[in-house]
């Protein structure tokens, strides 16, 4: 089962993903933690490439392709051999990323990218995605920073119009596909937000 | 105008685009020489990635993504802004090979690829094809590695069949566009192969 954790940053995904792999392990499940990008060697000089702060030339379709080539490269090499054996594969982003950043977020249309979704992207069996407002990512960040005694990320206005494309792209998906995805309120405290995931997928593994 | 050079390995295409640059620019044309992969600082990390040896596990779809972003990148950073002030861009290697090395030397299937040629692939002006036979191209490259003291590299007859499909595909992609290609029987002398590339070239430019 490939399930795949989305939302906008410091929505929370990466941390609930930490606390399900733990329980689903407890439960006696296989689970395998993955990211992307850069869940395979390849994956990691591709990310590379992506995050060096020198590459200000990237052009917006080259960015997508690198991310794709790092999917396609991690579904081959880790997700499908995993799921062959029967594991329980967690992803933090996945190619829905790639729908609300590149496309809606960065107003860049990927109809292009259609063919590839259909023929290669292991269509996940459970997206969860995790819905916070653009202001309490902002004051999460900000907080965060602060916390590392990083310089203030105070979001611009551009920004702001930027996340709340993104926001609602992920939304859009959620209802297109109501039986892939679930939205998850993560608004709330770790605790609670971690019951409700819990419980969700342990449902869908008819436990 | 972008003029692109293809054929098998050991074809001569690289020696011919020298050439061709000196005597454009002893006619005072403005020509830029250009390669891909690797054409652009990002395509430079691209290409790294792509040659790495240790990289085995590469999946052929990965190998084509990566080929392409470095080459929609070449096209936006380079290629586009040179033609724009009236260049003449000449390209060893280009969108063809692709065609021929990933799609009919792999035998991949590479109909997902058509709408991002449609969208972004720059179409050259001129292709030049320079056509040898498999036997030719094994004998050169075993008297360049004998120059160079490197390892034999005789090939196994899985490569021989590897390199005649390629030969074949460039051959159909020349009579799928007699407009854009002319085919160069590169056989013979460089200097006799070089007279017929420049009369050709110099006809295009209106010379």
């Amino acid at each position: 089962m490939l399930i795949t954790f989305e939302g906008i940053d410091a929505c929370g995904k990466s941390t609930q993903m930490e606390l399900l792999a733990e329980r689903l392990e407890k439960e006696g499940l296989d689970v395998i933690k993955a990211r992307q990008p850069g869940g395979t060697s390849i994956g990691q000089a591709i990310r590379k490439i992506l995050l060096d702060p020198s590459n200000t030339e990237m052009t917006p379709e080259t960015e997508v392709l690198l991310y794709v080539a790092d999917r396609l490269q991690h579904i081959e090499q880790v997700i499908k051999p995993a799921l062959k054996e029967q594991k329980i594969v967690l992803c933090d982003r996945y190619h829905d990323t790639a729908v609300a950043y590149q496309g809606a977020g960065r107003q860049r249309d990927l109809t292009w990218l259609k063919p590839i979704e259909d023929k290669f992207i292991q269509v996940p069996d459970l997206t969860l995605y995790f819905d916070i407002t653009v202001a309490t990512s902002q004051a999460r960040l900000e907080e965060r920073n602060k916390a590392l005694d990083q310089e203030n990320c105070r979001l611009e206005q551009e920004d702001v119009d930027f996340f709340n494309r993104i926001r609602s792209a992920y939304k859009s998906l959620a209802e297109r596909e109501p039986q892939r995805f679930v939205i998850v309120d993560a608004e709330g405290s770790i605790e609670s937000i971690q019951e409700e995931v819990v419980q969700i997928v342990l449902q869908r593994l008819g436990k």
